[in-house]
């Protein structure tokens, strides 16, 4: 299933001891039209606050319902801030996490000199100035497959710190700074430490020279800032062509 | 000042005796800094639901306060979801409603097979397919000067039923049908109504000629159903340039 939700209602994907996830949520409405409890497996693990429009996420169930009726069965069941958008049947070897080629987020800065309040909820709000240039500048840096170290949260329980990244785009429209960031996988909190970083380069409160020393010494208090959540979406996850969901869009959602 | 807003939470732009009116919230912030009770008057009374991001409003004060000190000072005491983007001081001869000489809306309808939660408090979202030349055919015929009362709400206490509107665009964006309405100034439920109606006809529920002929009839029964507020947004108030305010931009904002 194609999944796309607001965040801001929830303590990230995953189950919680402590406020709602995401995956609890999904999982409910699913063992509901199931008729039967059923786990669901999600291709990017979003952290509290972040948003997604391109989530995807597998289940095993043996219960008789085409396409259509998982769809609006689910989605009836869902609240309003969280709703499937394509549902396909699909073999055992499909798996949302493992099968997945690459994961694409975007990140939206809101840089103004007063804040938004219709967008207090899907931008980082930053109202110093931004020079993009030099966050273009730093971008080209972390182009390729590094150790993602000094980017990684504490809490992060990848076994390696290696991972590839494709694109790192930075582009102004107006008052936004938009960065779109493509990689195999994402270590926790990856994009926002590395937007954070950036921005701090962008405001000039650091030297592009800062973060690519920052970077080499493999070590998370090298670098920079977290970005905060509300700005992350995850926008795309691709699969191998032989799925038959790799040429799903995702139209543009602010 | 310039205002945005979040209308979600409120009950319109009036005070009301159930729920909270924006002008209340605005009123007792401005005060705050004023430390004197003010009345604040504004450009285009919203209904409850409907955002903002070009709202006028002006009020009248002998507090000793810069441009500065006004525009922190009542943004530090606004909830996150309404915000003063620019602040002016200015002659008497301004009055935020009357000087004005057109006002601007634009109403957006998602235009997709499954809702949207991200964009649930922002669009209208409408499952079946629209034919936006249907309703770009219908556009055209508003325009000008005439008599509004098919698209008038029961409760419009308007003196006159006669507004001009100077333009009325339907834009196609992907899945998005953007709608952009310009008149001297609007009856209430105007935008809406009007834009509920092109929608029967672009989802071939009603044919042009029965839009013309309810337009014609200047009776709110013969026209369609009112169009959801949270699609609706006040996007640019205009003022005689001699007073300085017409140039402040307006961002996009989805």
């Amino acid at each position: 299933m194609g999944i796309e939700y607001d965040g801001t209602a929830y303590n990230g994907w995953q189950k919680q001891n402590v406020g709602t996830g995401i995956q609890s949520v999904i999982e409910d409405a699913v063992s509901g039209v199931a008729d039967k409890k059923i786990d669901v497996i999600c291709a990017g693990r979003t952290d509290s606050g972040v948003h997604a429009i391109g989530q995807v996420v597998h289940y095993d169930s043996t219960a008789n319902r085409s396409e259509y009726e998982w769809q609006s069965g689910v989605n009836s069941l869902l609240p309003d801030d969280i709703n499937v958008k394509w549902t396909k049947i699909i073999n055992d070897d499909f798996h949302a996490r493992f099968s997945a080629i690459n994961r694409t987020y975007r990140y939206i800065i809101l840089n103004r000199k007063v804040r938004s309040s219709l967008l207090r909820k899907r931008c980082w709000w930053v109202h110093q100035d931004i020079n993009d240039s030099l966050m273009k500048e730093c971008a080209s840096n972390f182009i390729g497959k590094h150790d993602f170290s000094s980017f990684r949260a504490s809490t992060c329980q990848a076994s390696s710190p290696i991972r590839e990244i494709y694109n790192l785009d930075v582009n102004r429209e107006n008052e936004f700074v938009i960065i779109t960031i493509k990689a195999n996988a994402f270590l926790q909190k990856m994009v926002r430490n590395i937007v954070g970083s950036m921005v701090q380069v962008g405001r000039k409160e650091k030297e592009t020279r800062w973060l690519m020393d920052a970077f080499k010494n493999k070590d998370r208090q090298s670098a920079g800032i977290t970005a905060p959540p509300q700005g992350l979406c995850l926008v795309e996850v691709k699969y191998p062509k032989e799925f038959g969901i790799s040429s799903i869009n995702n139209y543009e959602i602010l």
